[in-house]
């Protein structure tokens, strides 16, 4: 990646001397350095190019080259790539489209692609990107014509677009960027190798990610863990709903897994997401720009009540950062240089006609209060209010202090400051957010039930040869078993079933796995209680139903109803999710999810914080044995990784006898 | 009102010659017009201020004066009303500030300054504002000193700087004001004046309100109900956490009633709630300066991939927005003069080497199609993209289209162009939200159980003797009787009290109005089912409580809980609300309120659209014995006014038999 990001010499193939094509910008980008990196052009019908020497191909470069840099047309690009094998270049942007991204005939392409690339070792950058533009060291192997200010924001980005328009906001002349690399459609390197970079470049500060898809689910999910330790990495990620799937796939020729998997993949691994372009760019500036807030105790400066209450009403109703609470002494002292009239609530109010001096005399006060974490410096217009002496100020005390001072001048657009208290109020509630308790890298958990996995197999083999990929509620049972799930037990019943007084009331159930909505169909009778209406309803059943298994149950006592289950997400494997069952699934609305492998404690840290837990409290029922219950279906799904979807909806749960699963379903 | 707005001879008391000075920014601001309206400096130490001919008093004036604006210390400030009056002078605006909002002498001041309005029967705008502008008319009565552009937006705000913060934004060119009011602490005049004043006003398009306090609960209820009809009204009102009432009672001087009224009141009396200043803005600026959509589906215009998929998501997460499905001629027709490589679904990406010719192929197409609402130009600064000739464009091709066509040019700032898509995709879902179904004003409901409220009120009068203020739960009962709600019975019971096997089992209860808790006291014996248990259970109670009552319930089967209740708003009075009962309430977390009076059906549609409908539906419960019940309550609340709050909980509901409450409380 280093020889990459840092090339000397550089050839650009289908270099161009006419102004506004790809191939001229990409030459005047790369000249912009005013270091002497070697840049060839490379071009067969030309001679000179923006005044440097012109080979008509790579082969013909007697010297050698670190980078190449594809701007001609899809079908070209095959052969170029295997002249640049020959040439031994091994790092190779291509920025030509008309790959996966465009039908059947450029995803054969971008395959052979591939294959090139895996047998020859090759950093091959997009196809369908914008380049990379390595701003701390002036290489801008990019087609974004842009003076780009240096600073601590690194970006990865699938869209060039995206980081074309981030670089337009970033004019502010405040904000500004180590490294920015557009992916493409990923047909090699991808956010995992570039976060891999990033970690280690000592220019980065912070790492901006845009994504729209993911390859490798789980290295990603490692990869973030492990950086996100040492740098906050934010991730915008298109694709919440289904609509913009259908966008994204004609856009970059990629899926996305499920995004609520998504964004608890980020929040396991202790990044930060974000769902609209402008929290997200805000976040990247003020962990660029500004110190970090020493504390999440805020307090707002301000000369104007209405945006001073508007403001406070914003940060109280935000989960992560709140207001400082000033002590009496503290008031005092700060009443010392203020008028009488002045509000010392956080907002501190210094009223209409505050000048510059009076937002000194506060400031200096506050920046040494130890216990304020940052300040918010509201400056409203108005006629008596020097703003240009105001900012300058804000500008001097910042250099000295350790808090942050964001200076926010409400409503109107300043270059480096902030327009709207809302802007600045819901990043700082983003970036403080609790990061997930499961930093760092997930172990492989200690080995168990070893035998259970192969016995599970052998289930499954047997269905496959009756063509079944579900599993019959008799096979689940046996699944469950294996794992020391308590479910209910059943048996495989005929018409010579003979009804038994000591059992109590029987349940009378089809199990065949095409019948997949056995209550809508008819294919269930309850509250049996004698022979008598065990004969009627087993006549009932077979009315209906000719060949199929039936099966009998006793009818339990109704428990509180909990649904675990495992789901295979397409990019990151096995998910395990827990919800509360029957009539409540829908109106409470809520799916805890983990990204396997899990441990006891973390299922039980995420159970407290859930309304589920919260039911169990009130409810007086166990939630460590919710939690057991969880963690054995986790090891279902860890183990038995083949297994698309596990489901035990109901499972009841009492106060005072042992928990138990009465409906599994498996899909494989 | 019109007199103050349109005042043709204005008097400056405490003009000044001081630059700076607010007394001579009013001067100067109100020289500005360039009609001639006579302005009248007064200052007893002047002879001649801005060129203007200064008077000692306004006693010297030889002719009319239509408005008074008064810049000078609160404690000249009645002598000089009093002036005022005794020259006729019936519209006076006062800046001073040292009212209500500045401790108990500013409170005697103010309260003695309303008496002389009621009494002279004066239109007295502030204490402690900035004035008005009335930018139709070219007056601007304020001490802002802006230059302000024309247009549709009428401001009402009780924060001055609010204000001149929003003229700041404004600047940007394209949007125009018609008045702007600042209400200050609000002593005379307040936004129900003015909103009546507006609502026929020609020159006004849109209204925006900021409120920190309403004083006048109903009639601002009433009026907004009517006005919205008319003209949208937006409303951002501070105070939605306790610090904030804090803050603005600094600031103000007034309370605020509970901020869920608030928001409901609003959304009942068709208002637009807003609760941050930048979609507050926003919404005013498309409401003035872009056409009304057309109907909820928009179409997005892009030339990238990831602003496109960023801005569907937003769309597709709005609840009152949505996006346009192309049919399949539909696409041809687009496909006609665009490149193969361009998507069609919608997002439109018209990929990023669109140039103009592009945008105008595929706006000219849009706009002739009737069944869009609006579009959406996402423009993202790419190497070939003609950002200025987009822009113009679109305002060419807007000025003949009859749909909105909204520019937002990703990242950048310009004047009159969104910067970031969320701002206007949150602005519209904002402004299209469904407006309350009960728009303009509420009637009196039929009155009935007339002889009720007499009887109420004797009981209240009884236990007022007993220095109560709550009832006990025979009262309650009694209470309930009389709006016919089923509750729960109960004798007062004694030691010599005989168990009755044919009732079932018993509970034993203290009932006394200062036992708050019973359960938590242990007033409360349950399961009495024989003679020996309830002698031991009184023995029990007896220990504990020597004096109270104690009654006797039958306990019976458990329903599903509901709450039913009344609370009286500070602001808004009685307010009628509905939730789930038991250990589920605060996990649903819903309270449903109505202001009152309100209407069967009103209540059956709000229940349906809620969880609590849902759970009903699901536990095949009927909704419409709830309506009944929760209509009964509502009448007790209109009925009897004085009552502070009155609380079923929990009310029992059932699959097969009547509701029934079990408990009650009253307090007044």
């Amino acid at each position: 990646m280093k020889e990459m990001l840092l090339a000397n010499s550089i050839a650009v193939i289908g270099a161009s001397d006419k102004k506004g094509k790809i191939g001229n910008i990409l030459i005047e980008n790369l000249k912009s350095d005013n270091r002497k990196r070697k840049i060839i052009p490379i071009n067969p019908r030309h001679k000179i190019i923006g005044g440097l020497k012109v080979f008509a191909s790579v082969l013909e470069v007697d010297f050698k080259i670190d980078l190449a840099i594809l701007a001609i047309p899809a079908e070209y690009v095959l052969s170029v790539v295997e002249d640049c094998i020959e040439k031994k270049i091994k790092n190779i942007v291509i920025i030509s489209a008309g790959f996966s991204e465009s039908g059947k005939e450029g995803k054969q392409k971008e395959t052979e692609l591939i294959k090139l690339a895996q047998e020859n070792n090759l950093n091959i950058l997009g196809p369908n990107c914008l380049g990379f533009i390595n701003v701390s060291e002036n290489i801008n192997a990019s087609f974004a014509k842009k003076e780009i200010n240096k600073g601590g924001v690194s970006l990865i980005s699938q869209s060039g677009a995206f980081v074309t328009g981030l670089l337009d906001v970033a004019k502010d002349g405040q904000t500004g960027f180590a490294k920015i690399i557009t992916l493409g459609n990923k047909a090699v390197l991808d956010e995992v190798d570039f976060l891999n970079y990033l970690e280690k470049d000592t220019k980065t500060k912070v790492i901006g990610l845009y994504l729209e898809s993911i390859k490798r689910g789980r290295k990603f999910y490692n990869t973030l863990a492990r950086v996100s330790l040492k740098k906050p990495v934010l991730i915008l990620k298109a694709g919440n709903s289904e609509k913009v799937q259908k966008a994204i796939q004609s856009h970059t020729g990629s899926m996305a897994g499920e995004n609520s998997v998504f964004k608890k993949v980020v929040q396991e691994a202790g990044g930060i997401y974000f769902e609209n372009l402008s929290s997200y760019w805000n976040s990247l500036k003020i962990l660029d720009s500004y110190k970090k807030i020493k504390n999440k105790k805020l307090v707002i400066l301000t000369n104007a009540g209405g945006p001073g209450v508007i403001s406070t009403d914003l940060i109280e109703q935000s989960r992560n950062i709140n207001l400082y609470d000033f002590n009496q002494r503290e008031k005092r002292q700060l009443q010392k240089k203020l008028p009488s009239a002045v509000s010392l609530e956080n907002p501190i109010d210094i009223l209409g006609d505050a000048d510059v001096e009076r937002y000194q005399d506060t400031l200096k006060n506050l920046t040494k209060n130890k216990n304020i974490g940052g300040i918010l410096v509201l400056i409203t217009p108005q006629a008596q209010t020097d703003v240009e002496g105001i900012l300058e100020l804000i500008k001097h005390v910042s250099a000295k202090a350790e808090i942050p001072i964001f200076p926010i001048l409400i409503g109107s657009y300043r270059d480096g400051v902030f327009q709207f208290p809302c802007e600045i109020i819901k990043a700082l509630n983003l970036i403080n957010s609790e990061k997930g308790s499961r930093k760092g890298i997930k172990k492989e958990p200690p080995k168990f039930n070893v035998l259970a996995p192969a016995k599970v197999r052998v289930l499954a083999e047997r269905a496959k040869l009756e063509k079944r990929r579900v599993f019959s509620y008799s096979e689940a049972l046996e699944l469950t078993n294996y794992y020391s799930i308590n479910s209910l037990n059943a048996v495989t019943v005929d018409e010579k079933f003979k009804f038994s007084s000591q059992t109590g009331k029987l349940i009378l159930k089809v199990d065949d796995p095409k019948i997949l909505h056995k209550v809508a169909q008819g294919g269930v009778k309850t509250g049996i209680a004698s022979q008598a209406e065990l004969t009627k309803k087993m006549k009932e059943l077979r009315r209906k139903f000719k060949k199929e298994k039936i099966i009998a149950q006793e009818q339990i006592e109704k428990g509180f109803e909990v649904i675990i289950g495992l789901k295979r997400d397409s990019v990151f494997g096995p998910v395990l999710l827990c919800g509360v069952g029957g009539i409540l699934t829908e109106i409470i609305d809520e799916k805890i999810l983990w990204i396997l492998p899990i441990k006891k404690e973390d299922i039980l840290k995420d159970l407290k914080n859930s309304k589920l837990g919260k039911i169990f409290e009130k409810e007086d029922l166990k939630l460590e044995e919710l939690v057991e219950e969880v963690f054995k279906v986790g090891n279902i799904g860890w183990q038995n990784n083949w297994i698309q979807e596990f489901d035990i909806n109901p499972m009841f749960f009492y106060k005072n006898k042992k928990s138990i699963a009465v409906d599994v379903k498996v899909k494989f």
